[in-house]
Protein backbone atom coordinates (compact mmCIF):
# COMPACT_ATOMS: atom_id res chain seq x y z
CA UNK A 1 0.00 0.00 0.00
CA UNK A 2 1.24 3.25 -1.00
CA UNK A 3 2.97 5.08 2.34
CA UNK A 4 2.63 8.22 4.19
CA UNK A 5 -0.48 10.57 4.26
CA UNK A 6 -2.97 11.47 7.20
CA UNK A 7 -6.10 9.84 8.72
CA UNK A 8 -8.14 10.59 5.78
CA UNK A 9 -5.39 9.44 2.93
CA UNK A 10 -5.53 6.20 4.95
CA UNK A 11 -8.96 6.04 5.16
CA UNK A 12 -8.86 6.16 1.19
CA UNK A 13 -5.92 4.05 0.64
CA UNK A 14 -8.01 1.12 2.47
CA UNK A 15 -10.84 1.87 0.42
CA UNK A 16 -9.16 1.66 -2.72
CA UNK A 17 -7.51 -1.69 -1.30
CA UNK A 18 -10.48 -3.14 -0.68
CA UNK A 19 -12.24 -2.41 -4.59
CA UNK A 20 -8.93 -4.06 -5.79
CA UNK A 21 -9.61 -7.37 -3.79
CA UNK A 22 -12.58 -7.09 -4.44
CA UNK A 23 -12.45 -6.98 -8.32
CA UNK A 24 -9.99 -9.25 -8.51
CA UNK A 25 -12.00 -11.43 -6.62
CA UNK A 26 -14.69 -11.22 -8.94
CA UNK A 27 -11.76 -11.89 -12.29
CA UNK A 28 -10.32 -14.99 -10.55
CA UNK A 29 -13.62 -16.61 -10.24
CA UNK A 30 -14.58 -15.88 -13.87
CA UNK A 31 -11.14 -16.56 -15.44
CA UNK A 32 -9.24 -18.33 -13.23
CA UNK A 33 -5.39 -16.98 -12.22
CA UNK A 34 -4.07 -16.96 -15.61
CA UNK A 35 -6.71 -16.03 -17.27
CA UNK A 36 -7.45 -12.87 -15.25
CA UNK A 37 -5.12 -9.89 -16.30
CA UNK A 38 -4.09 -7.35 -14.58
CA UNK A 39 -6.16 -4.62 -17.07
CA UNK A 40 -8.94 -6.78 -16.81
CA UNK A 41 -8.62 -6.19 -12.50
CA UNK A 42 -8.10 -2.78 -12.98
CA UNK A 43 -10.98 -2.14 -15.22
CA UNK A 44 -13.56 -4.42 -13.02
CA UNK A 45 -12.10 -1.88 -10.12
CA UNK A 46 -12.57 1.31 -12.23
CA UNK A 47 -9.04 2.48 -12.07
CA UNK A 48 -5.40 2.69 -13.61
CA UNK A 49 -3.33 -0.39 -14.04
CA UNK A 50 -0.52 1.54 -13.13
CA UNK A 51 -2.36 2.87 -9.81
CA UNK A 52 -3.25 -0.86 -8.72
CA UNK A 53 0.72 -1.78 -8.79
CA UNK A 54 1.12 0.83 -6.36
CA UNK A 55 -1.03 -1.59 -4.12
CA UNK A 56 0.23 -4.76 -5.60
CA UNK A 57 3.11 -5.46 -7.18
CA UNK A 58 1.80 -8.76 -8.80
CA UNK A 59 -1.00 -11.10 -9.35
CA UNK A 60 0.58 -13.36 -6.87
CA UNK A 61 0.44 -10.17 -4.44
CA UNK A 62 -3.18 -10.03 -4.79
CA UNK A 63 -3.40 -13.70 -4.28
CA UNK A 64 -1.65 -13.40 -0.94
CA UNK A 65 -3.80 -10.76 0.42
CA UNK A 66 -7.33 -12.75 -0.69
CA UNK A 67 -5.58 -15.83 0.81
CA UNK A 68 -4.99 -13.61 4.53
CA UNK A 69 -8.21 -12.93 4.49
CA UNK A 70 -9.20 -16.36 3.92
CA UNK A 71 -6.83 -17.39 6.43
CA UNK A 72 -8.92 -14.66 9.03
CA UNK A 73 -12.61 -16.08 7.95
CA UNK A 74 -10.81 -19.76 8.30
CA UNK A 75 -9.26 -19.16 12.16
CA UNK A 76 -12.83 -18.24 13.05
CA UNK A 77 -14.90 -21.06 11.72
CA UNK A 78 -12.77 -23.56 12.96
CA UNK A 79 -11.96 -22.21 16.31
CA UNK A 80 -15.90 -22.78 16.67
CA UNK A 81 -15.11 -26.45 15.86
CA UNK A 82 -14.84 -28.81 18.89
CA UNK A 83 -15.66 -31.81 17.32
CA UNK A 84 -15.57 -34.70 13.54
CA UNK A 85 -19.62 -33.95 13.65
CA UNK A 86 -19.15 -30.24 13.76
CA UNK A 87 -16.58 -30.05 11.12
CA UNK A 88 -19.21 -32.05 8.96
CA UNK A 89 -21.49 -29.84 9.40
CA UNK A 90 -19.41 -27.26 8.57
CA UNK A 91 -18.22 -28.51 5.34
CA UNK A 92 -21.80 -29.93 4.09
CA UNK A 93 -22.87 -25.81 5.14
CA UNK A 94 -19.67 -24.39 2.73
CA UNK A 95 -20.34 -26.81 0.15
CA UNK A 96 -24.10 -25.25 -0.30
CA UNK A 97 -22.53 -21.83 -0.33
CA UNK A 98 -20.40 -22.38 -2.65
CA UNK A 99 -22.15 -24.27 -5.10
CA UNK A 100 -25.11 -21.45 -4.49
CA UNK A 101 -21.97 -18.84 -5.50
CA UNK A 102 -22.41 -17.29 -2.25
CA UNK A 103 -20.42 -13.59 -2.73
CA UNK A 104 -19.82 -13.11 0.72
CA UNK A 105 -17.98 -16.68 1.11
CA UNK A 106 -14.16 -15.40 -0.07
CA UNK A 107 -13.11 -19.24 -0.45
CA UNK A 108 -13.37 -20.34 -4.38
CA UNK A 109 -12.74 -24.01 -4.71
CA UNK A 110 -11.41 -23.85 -8.71
CA UNK A 111 -9.23 -20.91 -7.61
CA UNK A 112 -7.89 -23.04 -4.47
CA UNK A 113 -7.00 -25.80 -6.94
CA UNK A 114 -5.88 -23.37 -9.98
CA UNK A 115 -3.08 -21.56 -7.08
CA UNK A 116 -2.64 -25.75 -5.51
CA UNK A 117 -1.09 -26.09 -9.52
CA UNK A 118 0.23 -22.87 -9.92
CA UNK A 119 2.40 -23.77 -6.23
CA UNK A 120 4.27 -26.38 -8.32
CA UNK A 121 5.48 -23.96 -11.32
CA UNK A 122 5.72 -20.60 -9.36
CA UNK A 123 8.36 -19.90 -6.32
CA UNK A 124 6.37 -16.64 -4.89
CA UNK A 125 3.07 -19.41 -4.95
CA UNK A 126 4.79 -21.87 -3.59
CA UNK A 127 6.25 -20.35 -0.64
CA UNK A 128 2.40 -18.87 0.13
CA UNK A 129 1.26 -22.24 -0.59
CA UNK A 130 3.76 -23.80 1.91
CA UNK A 131 3.01 -20.98 4.92
CA UNK A 132 -1.03 -22.16 4.09
CA UNK A 133 -0.27 -25.79 4.71
CA UNK A 134 1.68 -24.59 7.64
CA UNK A 135 -1.29 -23.27 9.23
CA UNK A 136 -4.35 -26.02 7.86
CA UNK A 137 -2.33 -28.55 9.17
CA UNK A 138 -2.02 -27.05 12.62
CA UNK A 139 -5.55 -26.02 12.20
CA UNK A 140 -7.10 -29.67 11.72
CA UNK A 141 -4.45 -31.09 14.59
CA UNK A 142 -6.20 -29.04 16.89
CA UNK A 143 -9.27 -30.76 15.71
CA UNK A 144 -8.54 -33.92 16.14
CA UNK A 145 -7.44 -33.04 20.22
CA UNK A 146 -10.61 -31.19 20.53
CA UNK A 147 -12.62 -34.42 19.00
CA UNK A 148 -10.53 -36.64 21.19
CA UNK A 149 -11.22 -34.50 24.41
CA UNK A 150 -14.56 -34.53 23.69
CA UNK A 151 -14.57 -38.31 23.84
CA UNK A 152 -12.26 -38.56 26.85
CA UNK A 153 -9.38 -40.27 24.79
CA UNK A 154 -5.65 -39.17 25.20
CA UNK A 155 -4.00 -39.78 21.72
CA UNK A 156 -0.23 -40.33 21.12
CA UNK A 157 1.84 -38.51 18.80
CA UNK A 158 2.04 -41.24 15.85
CA UNK A 159 -2.39 -41.48 16.54
CA UNK A 160 -2.73 -37.26 16.05
CA UNK A 161 -0.47 -37.53 12.93
CA UNK A 162 -2.13 -40.19 11.42
CA UNK A 163 -5.38 -38.33 12.07
CA UNK A 164 -4.94 -35.20 11.02
CA UNK A 165 -3.02 -35.77 7.80
CA UNK A 166 -6.50 -38.03 6.83
CA UNK A 167 -8.46 -35.45 8.09
CA UNK A 168 -6.58 -33.11 5.60
CA UNK A 169 -7.02 -35.14 2.83
CA UNK A 170 -10.50 -35.82 3.23
CA UNK A 171 -11.32 -32.15 3.50
CA UNK A 172 -8.74 -31.21 0.16
CA UNK A 173 -10.77 -34.26 -1.45
CA UNK A 174 -13.89 -32.59 -0.73
CA UNK A 175 -13.14 -29.66 -2.11
CA UNK A 176 -11.60 -31.05 -5.52
CA UNK A 177 -14.65 -33.56 -5.83
CA UNK A 178 -16.99 -30.33 -5.22
CA UNK A 179 -15.23 -28.35 -8.25
CA UNK A 180 -14.78 -31.49 -10.32
CA UNK A 181 -18.23 -32.92 -9.77
CA UNK A 182 -20.64 -29.63 -9.49
CA UNK A 183 -23.69 -32.02 -8.67
CA UNK A 184 -22.16 -34.02 -6.18
CA UNK A 185 -24.92 -34.83 -3.73
CA UNK A 186 -23.94 -32.58 -0.69
CA UNK A 187 -25.99 -34.72 1.88
CA UNK A 188 -24.14 -37.70 0.92
CA UNK A 189 -20.65 -36.25 1.39
CA UNK A 190 -21.88 -35.35 4.98
CA UNK A 191 -23.24 -38.99 5.34
CA UNK A 192 -20.02 -40.69 4.31
CA UNK A 193 -17.73 -38.44 6.30
CA UNK A 194 -19.51 -38.68 9.32
CA UNK A 195 -19.56 -42.45 8.98
CA UNK A 196 -15.88 -42.37 7.96
CA UNK A 197 -14.68 -39.74 11.01
CA UNK A 198 -16.79 -41.93 13.15
CA UNK A 199 -14.82 -44.55 12.90
CA UNK A 200 -11.54 -42.74 12.83
CA UNK A 201 -12.34 -40.67 16.46
CA UNK A 202 -13.28 -44.12 17.77
CA UNK B 1 -6.56 -36.98 -37.42
CA UNK B 2 -6.36 -35.87 -40.94
CA UNK B 3 -8.17 -38.59 -42.92
CA UNK B 4 -7.34 -41.32 -45.65
CA UNK B 5 -3.79 -42.52 -47.19
CA UNK B 6 -2.53 -46.44 -46.64
CA UNK B 7 -0.84 -48.02 -44.37
CA UNK B 8 2.53 -46.11 -44.26
CA UNK B 9 0.90 -42.81 -44.24
CA UNK B 10 -1.71 -44.01 -41.23
CA UNK B 11 1.71 -44.88 -39.43
CA UNK B 12 3.17 -41.87 -40.15
CA UNK B 13 0.12 -40.18 -38.73
CA UNK B 14 0.15 -41.92 -35.79
CA UNK B 15 3.52 -41.27 -35.05
CA UNK B 16 2.73 -37.68 -35.85
CA UNK B 17 0.22 -37.61 -32.78
CA UNK B 18 2.31 -39.33 -30.31
CA UNK B 19 5.06 -36.44 -30.60
CA UNK B 20 2.71 -34.09 -30.25
CA UNK B 21 1.22 -35.30 -27.33
CA UNK B 22 4.82 -35.95 -25.82
CA UNK B 23 5.41 -32.45 -26.40
CA UNK B 24 2.17 -31.32 -24.71
CA UNK B 25 2.93 -32.91 -21.87
CA UNK B 26 6.32 -31.68 -21.51
CA UNK B 27 4.36 -28.21 -22.04
CA UNK B 28 1.95 -28.57 -19.70
CA UNK B 29 3.97 -30.19 -16.89
CA UNK B 30 6.24 -26.86 -17.11
CA UNK B 31 4.08 -24.32 -17.99
CA UNK B 32 0.54 -25.89 -17.24
CA UNK B 33 -2.89 -25.67 -19.36
CA UNK B 34 -3.25 -22.04 -19.49
CA UNK B 35 0.66 -20.78 -19.76
CA UNK B 36 1.62 -23.80 -22.59
CA UNK B 37 0.79 -21.81 -25.95
CA UNK B 38 0.29 -23.92 -29.04
CA UNK B 39 3.09 -22.20 -30.47
CA UNK B 40 4.78 -23.42 -27.91
CA UNK B 41 3.89 -27.00 -28.54
CA UNK B 42 4.68 -26.87 -31.93
CA UNK B 43 7.86 -25.56 -31.41
CA UNK B 44 8.65 -28.71 -28.88
CA UNK B 45 7.29 -30.90 -31.20
CA UNK B 46 8.93 -29.68 -34.01
CA UNK B 47 6.58 -29.41 -36.40
CA UNK B 48 4.25 -26.03 -37.70
CA UNK B 49 1.22 -25.38 -35.20
CA UNK B 50 -0.98 -25.35 -38.69
CA UNK B 51 0.24 -29.40 -39.02
CA UNK B 52 -1.30 -29.76 -34.88
CA UNK B 53 -4.45 -28.32 -35.95
CA UNK B 54 -4.81 -31.04 -38.21
CA UNK B 55 -4.64 -33.48 -35.67
CA UNK B 56 -6.26 -31.74 -32.55
CA UNK B 57 -8.46 -28.93 -33.03
CA UNK B 58 -7.37 -27.30 -29.65
CA UNK B 59 -5.71 -26.97 -26.52
CA UNK B 60 -8.65 -29.08 -24.59
CA UNK B 61 -8.34 -31.54 -27.83
CA UNK B 62 -5.09 -32.42 -26.76
CA UNK B 63 -6.28 -32.63 -22.76
CA UNK B 64 -8.78 -34.99 -23.81
CA UNK B 65 -6.57 -37.31 -25.33
CA UNK B 66 -3.61 -37.37 -22.60
CA UNK B 67 -6.97 -38.07 -20.36
CA UNK B 68 -8.17 -41.01 -22.44
CA UNK B 69 -4.19 -42.41 -22.45
CA UNK B 70 -4.99 -42.24 -18.43
CA UNK B 71 -8.23 -43.48 -18.65
CA UNK B 72 -6.29 -46.91 -19.95
CA UNK B 73 -3.39 -46.72 -17.98
CA UNK B 74 -5.79 -46.25 -14.72
CA UNK B 75 -8.22 -49.39 -15.75
CA UNK B 76 -4.97 -51.50 -15.84
CA UNK B 77 -3.62 -50.19 -13.07
CA UNK B 78 -6.74 -50.15 -11.13
CA UNK B 79 -7.65 -53.81 -11.71
CA UNK B 80 -4.81 -55.45 -10.06
CA UNK B 81 -6.68 -54.30 -6.71
CA UNK B 82 -8.34 -56.21 -5.03
CA UNK B 83 -8.57 -54.64 -1.62
CA UNK B 84 -8.05 -51.10 0.46
CA UNK B 85 -4.06 -52.25 1.02
CA UNK B 86 -3.05 -52.99 -2.42
CA UNK B 87 -4.78 -49.41 -3.27
CA UNK B 88 -2.58 -47.83 -0.47
CA UNK B 89 0.37 -49.38 -1.87
CA UNK B 90 -0.50 -48.16 -5.28
CA UNK B 91 -1.19 -44.60 -4.03
CA UNK B 92 2.34 -44.49 -2.35
CA UNK B 93 4.32 -46.10 -5.24
CA UNK B 94 2.62 -43.25 -7.40
CA UNK B 95 3.37 -40.34 -4.80
CA UNK B 96 7.09 -41.43 -4.68
CA UNK B 97 6.90 -41.47 -9.09
CA UNK B 98 4.92 -38.13 -8.90
CA UNK B 99 7.72 -36.95 -6.70
CA UNK B 100 10.47 -37.97 -8.41
CA UNK B 101 8.87 -36.58 -12.08
CA UNK B 102 9.09 -39.80 -13.64
CA UNK B 103 8.11 -39.81 -17.08
CA UNK B 104 6.87 -43.01 -17.98
CA UNK B 105 4.23 -41.77 -15.61
CA UNK B 106 1.39 -40.10 -17.89
CA UNK B 107 -0.55 -38.57 -14.82
CA UNK B 108 0.50 -35.07 -13.68
CA UNK B 109 -0.97 -33.90 -10.49
CA UNK B 110 -0.55 -30.08 -11.15
CA UNK B 111 -2.08 -30.53 -14.11
CA UNK B 112 -5.03 -32.49 -12.71
CA UNK B 113 -5.72 -30.09 -10.28
CA UNK B 114 -5.51 -26.93 -13.27
CA UNK B 115 -8.08 -28.97 -15.42
CA UNK B 116 -10.54 -29.39 -12.52
CA UNK B 117 -10.57 -25.74 -12.52
CA UNK B 118 -10.59 -25.46 -15.51
CA UNK B 119 -13.93 -27.21 -15.88
CA UNK B 120 -15.36 -24.36 -13.76
CA UNK B 121 -15.41 -22.47 -16.65
CA UNK B 122 -14.71 -23.96 -19.80
CA UNK B 123 -18.01 -26.40 -21.06
CA UNK B 124 -15.33 -28.86 -23.03
CA UNK B 125 -13.72 -29.53 -20.25
CA UNK B 126 -16.16 -29.73 -17.65
CA UNK B 127 -18.03 -32.54 -19.96
CA UNK B 128 -14.27 -34.50 -20.28
CA UNK B 129 -14.43 -34.14 -16.57
CA UNK B 130 -17.87 -35.14 -15.73
CA UNK B 131 -17.41 -38.16 -18.32
CA UNK B 132 -13.88 -38.95 -15.97
CA UNK B 133 -15.48 -38.34 -12.88
CA UNK B 134 -18.54 -40.85 -13.74
CA UNK B 135 -15.25 -43.30 -14.95
CA UNK B 136 -13.59 -43.17 -12.10
CA UNK B 137 -16.40 -43.53 -9.23
CA UNK B 138 -17.66 -46.81 -11.13
CA UNK B 139 -13.87 -47.93 -10.73
CA UNK B 140 -13.84 -47.34 -6.79
CA UNK B 141 -16.92 -48.75 -6.36
CA UNK B 142 -15.41 -51.93 -8.12
CA UNK B 143 -12.62 -51.12 -5.48
CA UNK B 144 -15.16 -50.94 -2.36
CA UNK B 145 -17.04 -54.53 -3.65
CA UNK B 146 -13.63 -56.33 -3.73
CA UNK B 147 -12.73 -55.56 -0.43
CA UNK B 148 -16.13 -56.09 1.39
CA UNK B 149 -15.48 -59.70 -0.75
CA UNK B 150 -11.75 -60.08 0.74
CA UNK B 151 -13.40 -59.59 3.69
CA UNK B 152 -16.74 -62.10 3.48
CA UNK B 153 -18.65 -59.19 3.86
CA UNK B 154 -21.89 -57.99 2.18
CA UNK B 155 -22.53 -54.29 1.83
CA UNK B 156 -25.59 -52.67 0.84
CA UNK B 157 -25.95 -49.89 -1.67
CA UNK B 158 -25.75 -47.49 0.70
CA UNK B 159 -22.94 -48.61 2.33
CA UNK B 160 -21.25 -48.89 -0.82
CA UNK B 161 -22.36 -44.95 -1.67
CA UNK B 162 -20.59 -44.12 1.47
CA UNK B 163 -17.48 -45.78 0.95
CA UNK B 164 -17.31 -45.18 -3.09
CA UNK B 165 -17.88 -41.41 -2.15
CA UNK B 166 -14.89 -41.66 1.20
CA UNK B 167 -12.39 -43.50 -1.43
CA UNK B 168 -13.09 -40.84 -4.00
CA UNK B 169 -12.36 -38.07 -1.74
CA UNK B 170 -9.14 -39.24 0.28
CA UNK B 171 -7.50 -40.13 -3.45
CA UNK B 172 -8.20 -36.84 -4.77
CA UNK B 173 -6.63 -35.31 -1.52
CA UNK B 174 -4.12 -37.27 -1.65
CA UNK B 175 -3.43 -35.65 -5.19
CA UNK B 176 -4.20 -32.04 -3.99
CA UNK B 177 -1.92 -32.49 -0.77
CA UNK B 178 1.04 -33.91 -2.80
CA UNK B 179 0.91 -30.67 -5.34
CA UNK B 180 0.56 -28.27 -2.21
CA UNK B 181 3.32 -30.17 -0.13
CA UNK B 182 5.73 -31.66 -1.95
CA UNK B 183 7.54 -32.36 0.96
CA UNK B 184 4.63 -34.42 1.80
CA UNK B 185 5.51 -37.81 4.04
CA UNK B 186 4.80 -40.42 1.76
CA UNK B 187 5.11 -42.89 4.47
CA UNK B 188 3.16 -41.45 7.17
CA UNK B 189 0.19 -41.22 4.18
CA UNK B 190 0.56 -44.57 3.82
CA UNK B 191 0.10 -45.32 7.44
CA UNK B 192 -2.32 -42.94 7.92
CA UNK B 193 -4.70 -44.39 4.78
CA UNK B 194 -3.98 -47.74 6.10
CA UNK B 195 -5.62 -47.00 9.11
CA UNK B 196 -8.66 -45.31 8.25
CA UNK B 197 -9.47 -48.00 5.43
CA UNK B 198 -9.23 -51.01 7.64
CA UNK B 199 -11.74 -49.03 9.83
CA UNK B 200 -13.55 -48.39 6.62
CA UNK B 201 -13.33 -51.71 5.83
CA UNK B 202 -14.36 -53.17 8.84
Amino acid sequence: MPAGGGAKARERQESQRVRILEAARKCFSEKGFHGAAMSAIAKEAGMSQGLIYRYFASKAAIIQAITEEQRARRTQDLCAIATFDDLVDKLVEKLHRWRAGDEDDTFDPALFLEISAESSRDPEVAAMVAEQEREISADFADIVRRDAQSRGLELSEEALRCRTMTLRCLVDGVITACVRDPNMDCAQVGTSLRRVLARLGA
